[in-house]
């Protein structure tokens, strides 16, 4: 990844390597990294982009500093679908990096560990997510439940955010 | 492992398999699983048992619950040495298991998944704990940082409390 290249905008990359319980996603967004931090913690603004673009995110809980808890729900209009997720917030550097746990309420009891990290690329950004799992099994079943779909269309929708900010 | 084993209590098995980022422990104890629990997460007791011999531990914080947060320290009587740990239960099932994060503030950044489970093994019981890491490198670290030692003679002295304990 050449990280001036203005090209590799709006481009998902998630990589599940092989043999090993993780699963990294690196972002690059036209948007300085304090505007992409705002965005991305500020929870209303979590709610209109994170997820598929079907999907109704609401906010439970955010506590966002090292100790707090989180929780939201996804809903789909006009369905039952209800897809409820929870974690703690281990660790909140603002500006730089939020390391927190992730468990979705459909397979309980597994939980992953998932650190962002917020770099500067010139006037642009990037955020690196780095998820560890509990077991191999763990993490395919993440990457066969469609995960990529969502990340990619919430990325889309940040960037929407991003661009109606100005930033 | 033979399970009904008796001969098996006393003996601590620390396993960090090649290639991907785990430690696991297993350890049996001769008392039964509730009178472990207790002894694992009281922190009045934890305080006596959890880590090498020659180290006080000092509770900063220990909130025990879904989304509550803990905080110790190791210092040595006499030495200027002092060895910070925190992190977040993610989720706490009493008696059956714990989630939470780990982080030695000495590698500052670098956070592990702890899952601590408690089984009965007929009047006995047993502990699993299975720690996921954020590389390989990390896991390599705390092997390296001379971990089994200290588990080992934690486990005895939780032994010893047990035993003084009639359980």
């Amino acid at each position: 990844m050449t990280s001036t290249d203005p090209t590799n905008s709006g481009t998902t990359h998630i990589n599940a390597p092989a043999g090993v319980p993780f699963i990294t996603i690196v972002r690059e967004f036209d948007a300085p990294v304090d505007a992409l931090y705002h965005a991305y913690t500020d929870p209303d603004l979590v709610a209109r982009w994170l997820g598929p673009r079907r999907y109704t995110l609401t906010i439970r809980e955010w506590d966002l500093r090292s100790g707090g808890t989180w929780s939201y729900a996804h809903t789909v209009p006009g369905e039952d679908a209800f897809y409820g997720f929870h974690g703690s917030f281990h660790s909140v550097d603002p500006g730089k990096r939020i390391v927190q746990t992730f468990e979705f309420e459909g397979a309980p009891g597994h939980v992953s560990l998932e650190s962002a990290t917020f770099e500067p690329v010139g006037d642009r950004s990037r955020v690196v997510v780095h998820s560890v799992y509990q077991s191999l099994e763990a993490r395919d079943a993440m990457i066969s439940s469609g995960m990529e779909g969502g990340v990619t269309e919430g990325y889309e929708q940040l960037d929407d955010i991003l661009a109606e900010q100005g930033a």
